[in-house]
């Protein structure tokens, strides 16, 4: 046995409150994953990143496999080592970022080639090796090779896409023979709900430890992220946790928790904190505002956490406009804080029979908005 | 009275070690102070800078009244306030950042008009206004301004700008007038012994609650520096502080404690850190270096603070070569726990009458250097 189990603790509607068991500690569902892209959460110490409230957190399987190297990191003695994050560890396969961010790339039905972003050396993906570099690298879930196309896209893209990483979810499936934690497959099919049932349904019939659904929060309405959801969720194996990718904004957390997801993953909080935007209970705040810029008031004077209680605006406002590395800090901190406790509030909500009066006080907080500026 | 005094409880040969008592905390001394220059020490959170143990950080005049204002820190509560640092805070004068980093600087005897680096407004700075800024940032030690010239220079020219600082100094005392907890003189005169020498006794006589040595550590060599020190100690009052403006190396630092010297600030810690330098018990190491890539050793195994202890140099080397905040972040802690933890080992030396072997234990770990890379 792997060490991997999911437990589903208490339901409220479509949503489900769980635990991930995994070799190094257990993952509390909903969970959201903060992105430590090429080995560190951006900004932020491992153990802050830990003290917040995470169980996961969610590594870069292209940025490290060209920076150390997986063999490097294997050499380290593993990610977990490397990083000082003994907890869990969930990789992604290195498509996305090949897609996004990776030069030149060709794909054909064996894998991908590319060219680094960072200095223009040519590496090769495929489904196996993916899944040996996740290995190298140490990670307790692991995801399968897919291949990701920007939407719009024409409806017979959208289905050779699918039907490609369906092939090489069946190939995952071979290589990862049990030798590791746990192997989550991933669901595509664009915005067109026959493609995302029927990649559901063959992914189901081959059986993984979770399922992901990829492709979505890729520049479609939230209105069809969400149908898309709702079409999967239903042919998707109750009994494993079900990972929406790349996701995103904390209304699509709530959201896609009341329809059935697990687990989540972005780079929202990291990204938006190290360039002014800070995501609280009411709402979003940019703070290179200029209506910041005197205001003696914190972000949020009732928040557990220093960086959202103690700090001034004004002070924020003014390390973001400085350029200062500290301004990244705090707010890194406050977002990340923010997400745990949403997600933390949505576990306990869903424990009591509660989610729905507790996603109409939460929303009920981001429609009242930040306070008013100083008169 | 102004809540400031100095009281020497120990000394072996010219060093000596003692306490300054401000409304706001004592500073142990010898002293460290680490440089806040826009209102946050670099990459650190105060409340680590303080664990660290740092009894005083300095503030940079000039950055802060462009960015974000003196009357705004005022109006925010002043900067402790602003930036969660309560204990005591030194302010520079300016001069020396008008010099260094301004544009369009024209200098006369009144003050000295300058275009801001960040936007190009036109500012000016006066001895009574500096006093002003300082005294609305709230620090609790001031400087005077003084005229900075780079060396090397014509001795017609460093003595000009001596005169000048002594004339800005007087102005500066009467000024001060008492309204605020202590105000620091600065010592001129280049690395022109005869100047040195008139500075210093110049200002004794009006009589400040300390006295700094300035244009000092402005790429002369550094025995040239030391010169300048045994020269200038002994005119100074022996029972007030005497800081060595801008430095420097911990060489630098222990030699200047040996000669007298009780305060220091210098930017070598922070900035280094930020760009893959650590300072260590063991010498200057660059973890940019590609020696260090595959390195599972720590930078110093039986330090004090994790970030030196704990990390692997492979995972240091990776976050610089990345361009990860997080190194420069443990880098700094590491650097400024080295430089605090080295001003403590002066203190008790002095204290206990070893001062000589401290000396020689601390240079022996220097010259042995960094461990050997892995075979």
């Amino acid at each position: 046995m792997s060490g991997f189990a999911f437990r589903i603790t208490a339901g409220d509607g479509a949503a489900r409150a769980g635990e991930i068991a995994t070799p190094r500690g257990v993952i509390r569902t909903p969970a959201f994953m903060p992105v430590g892209t090429a080995g560190t959460v951006k900004a932020i110490r491992a153990e802050e990143v830990r003290a917040l409230g995470t169980d996961v957190i969610l590594a870069n399987t292209y940025h490290l496999m060209l920076r150390p190297g997986a063999e490097a990191i294997a050499a380290l003695g593993g990610l977990h080592r490397f990083a000082r994050w003994p907890w869990p560890i969930l990789t992604d396969s290195g498509g996305f970022q090949v897609m996004s961010l990776a030069k030149l790339r060709e794909v054909d039905d064996d894998g991908v080639t590319f060219q680094s972003h960072l200095d223009g050396s040519r590496h090769r993906l495929t489904p196996e090796r993916s899944l040996e570099i996740q290995a190298l690298i140490g990670s307790d879930i692991r995801m399968q090779l897919d291949e990701c196309i920007a939407l719009p896209a024409p409806a017979a893209d959208v289905e050779r896409a699918m039907r490609r990483s369906l092939r090489w979810a069946e190939r995952s499936h071979r290589a990862f023979a049990g030798e590791g934690p746990a192997l989550f497959a991933i669901v595509q099919g664009g915005d067109v709900a026959a493609l995302r049932v029927a990649s559901a349904e063959a992914l189901a019939a081959v059986g993984f430890d979770g399922y992901a659904i990829g492709g979505l929060a890729v520049g479609e309405p939230q209105a069809t992220m969400l149908a898309m959801i709702e079409t999967t969720v239903p042919v998707l194996p109750a009994e494993r946790p079900r990972y929406l990718m790349g996701v995103g904004t904390p209304a699509d957390i709530v959201a896609a928790v009341a329809r059935g997801v697990d687990m989540f993953d972005c780079v929202l909080p990291t990204r938006g904190g190290r360039h002014g935007i800070a995501y609280t209970r009411f709402g979003k705040i940019n703070l290179k505002n200029a209506r910041h810029a005197d205001d003696p008031r914190p972000l949020d004077e009732t928040s557990d956490y220093a960086a959202a209680r103690d700090y001034q605006r004004a002070y924020l406002h003014h390390l973001i406009k400085s350029g200062e590395m500290l301004g990244a800090m705090l707010l890194t901190e406050v977002n990340l804080a923010y997400y745990q406790s949403l997600t933390a509030g949505l576990r306990a909500a869903i424990t009591s029979g509660r989610l729905a009066d507790f996603i109409a006080a939460t929303e009920a907080g981001w429609a009242r908005g930040d306070i008013a500026p100083r008169s």
